[in-house]
């Protein structure tokens, strides 16, 4: 476990009352730390809700920005955390997908949260804004994580919203488009000899070190704050239905982070009396190139076995995903699945989103799209049922996936050409 | 002038009650029409606001959706638009950019309107929202531009989430990203052989051809409808900045048609009542490669003359634009200026913005930033008072700007190695 050395000056992150572990129960004090003393088990927030009015609580949460700071309430921040220079992500779009419902088959209600109109293009801003107010309050200067993609985006740009010094660790051999994507907010970017476990590895050792002393790891030692952030997702969307759970909920499994918190502030929201209480199902999707939940879920498994990863998704390749256990409880306790599908059903899939609703979604889009295909298809999700998709990034950012699209016709600039080609 | 043939059903574009002349004035009813048969000046939307209370308005417009369509009674849209499949842009981020401000002097308050967060992530979302709403009206069933660029995606996506086709015209040798971010929403992508002058002289020639009869081109016969897209980032700046007006707005230019728009729409608020009426100034940005407007400002000319284009903001690279005249008066009547900079200074201001706000904008927020440094410097901007730069797209789509941005430090995965950089 590591307990940083630097000094934490008094912590007001809001409702954040303490840490908790997971697995024990073993409380400690807000701080830099991630994992039980007592059980190595993952610590994480436990909150002081029990001052809330529901009525003036949802009215407070309306009034507020269009963000995930209208959430403030209910996450891991200080009151004004909206006054602070900050990324400022969230309130995405919830497509209500008519189009794509029709050529699955959905007739319950299909919607797809768009989460690619975040600052940097993907749902690792929410995280990223909760790791950024935890570094303020503990009173780090360097914000950091290990990355091969989104993250590094994310948090570099956030750090330099914030003013805080960045330094973001990568394989030193990253295609040329994600280093410019890294390197443009102005930070440390270093490249590591070595491929992504050597990276991790070389994190793990920094935080037990003095030359870590002030560094802020999004999703290390600060990684009880940082995982909050995909609370909000639940959030919006139950607000965007108006106040409503879906019924089904189609959700990516790269460390299984955010189908857990996307659970937990669905359960949230249904203690405080925000939405009725009623029955959901969460959907684990996974590429078949990196599936460790999706395989332990069909096998009945309770414990997941670490795969090498081998699949176009890599913002979801995690071969040894932290929260897989949690992830396959939740889905069997929710009456969900999980799921994967190959890398040309993903590319199909990205395809079908974009022509049915005009979004250009990264892969990890393209699998919860062809999962949710696959899951009809099967009968383990009812079409007859409001369903809600995510998208979590951008395609713009993984335009390999598709490099085989192209023009469908070719004509010299006159209208005999152009009837030639049968375009008229 | 094209006149279409299609057969138009009763129109309904909400406050829209006829096209006029902004050259003579001449009125003629709502129709797929962008010249005046009298003088062929430009066409524009005359509106019915007379029955409007402010307050009521106001009202109105803040408990809208957090989209463009909370404007919808001041937008030639009908009263439903929101209902209607579009991508619903708008309602971006007004980034309170306190870190640039300090870097460039600005001390009355520096804001960046930051249009990448729109689903296509440039503010093209706007104006084709309005041309699809008009191609709706006018029964129309393609829609069609051509485009070099985000013109093509923002057509493209809008036209798959609505169910309606798409062809869009692009010269036939563009980079293979570009063609892919335009041809994966599964429309007619046709490349012609030729230059994209000659791709818009065959457009121009389908328009009054019976092969085009039932086409939008969204900025040729659509153009009056689609260029009042532009005034909701008028209404926006000026909404989220508590309904006041900004002292100063630096804005790019391509045809000219955004800024001509900008200055309509803050008109539009001030005799509505919505903010008080006072002075604001318009900046014009250009880049250097192509500055026709920049030249006729500093030469004192009220004409333009067209210039080869030779620069790497291609966004704004209109040798000839449409509305340079109306420009030039809209900076001279407010007291404002029409710059320009050249390219290593526009890769200096993307730096610049993106390692002090986190905001990575494409080469037209590096116009429009750089320029915004230059008129400080030459006395022209005033320090002092409010103001705000648009971003107008995503760095994402302009990659090759800052492909020298590259990796700090590359070290081997131990604590030494990492002392020997320096990074401790």
């Amino acid at each position: 476990m590591a307990v940083q050395t630097v000094a934490t000056p008094a912590v007001d992150l809001g409702p954040a009352a303490a840490l908790s572990c997971r697995e024990c129960g073993h409380r400690v004090p807000l701080g830099p730390v991630f994992a039980c003393e007592e059980c190595f088990g993952p610590l994480e927030i436990a909150y002081d809700f029990s001052a809330y009015d529901t009525e003036k609580l949802r009215a407070r949460i309306e009034s507020g920005p269009a963000n995930i700071w209208r959430y403030a309430p209910l996450l891991p921040v200080p009151a004004d955390v909206a006054d602070k220079p900050n990324l400022n992500p969230g309130w995405t779009p919830l497509v209500k997908a008519g189009r794509l419902a029709a050529e699955l088959g959905v007739t319950g209600g299909l919607f797809v949260k768009d989460d690619s109109g975040n600052p940097t293009h993907s749902f690792k801003d929410r995280v990223v804004a909760q790791a950024l107010e935890a570094a303020r309050a503990f009173g780090f200067t360097t914000l950091s994580c290990s990355s091969t993609g989104n993250l590094a985006g994310a948090v570099g740009a956030a750090a330099a919203r914030a003013g805080l010094r960045s330094c973001v660790f990568i394989p030193h051999d990253l295609e040329q488009g994600k280093v410019v994507m890294a390197a443009v907010y102005g930070g440390e970017l270093v490249g590591i000899e070595g491929n992504y476990d050597d990276v991790n590895r070389f994190c793990s050792e920094l935080i037990g070190d003095p030359a870590g002393e002030g560094w802020g790891f999004v999703n290390v030692n600060l990684r009880p704050y940082y995982a909050e952030g995909s609370k909000t997702l639940a959030y919006e969307i139950c607000e965007q239905l108006g106040w409503r759970l879906p019924d089904q909920l189609v959700v990516p499994i790269a460390s299984g982070s955010q189908l857990t918190k996307i659970d937990k502030g669905l359960k949230e929201l249904i203690a405080l009396g925000l939405v009725e209480d009623k029955p959901y199902k969460i959907f684990g999707a996974q590429a078949e190139g990196c599936s460790p939940v999706s395989a332990a879920y069909k096998a009945g498994h309770d414990v997941v076995r670490p795969q090498k990863p081998d699949t176009i998704a890599k913002s979801l390749a995690i071969g040894n995903p932290a929260d897989g256990p949690y992830v396959l409880d939740i889905a069997r306790r929710t009456g969900g699945a999980v799921e994967d599908v190959t890398d040309p059903q993903i590319v199909d899939a990205i395809k079908l989103l974009a022509r049915t609703e005009g979004i250009f979604a990264e892969t990890a889009g393209g699998v919860t799209v062809g999962v949710t295909a696959k899951l009809i298809e099967s009968g383990a999700l009812d079409p007859s049922l409001t369903t809600v998709v995510l998208n979590t990034g951008d395609g713009l950012k993984t335009l390999d996936a598709v490099a085989g699209t192209g023009l469908t016709a070719t004509i010299r600039p006159n209208l005999d050409s152009f009837r030639e080609a049968g375009l008229a």
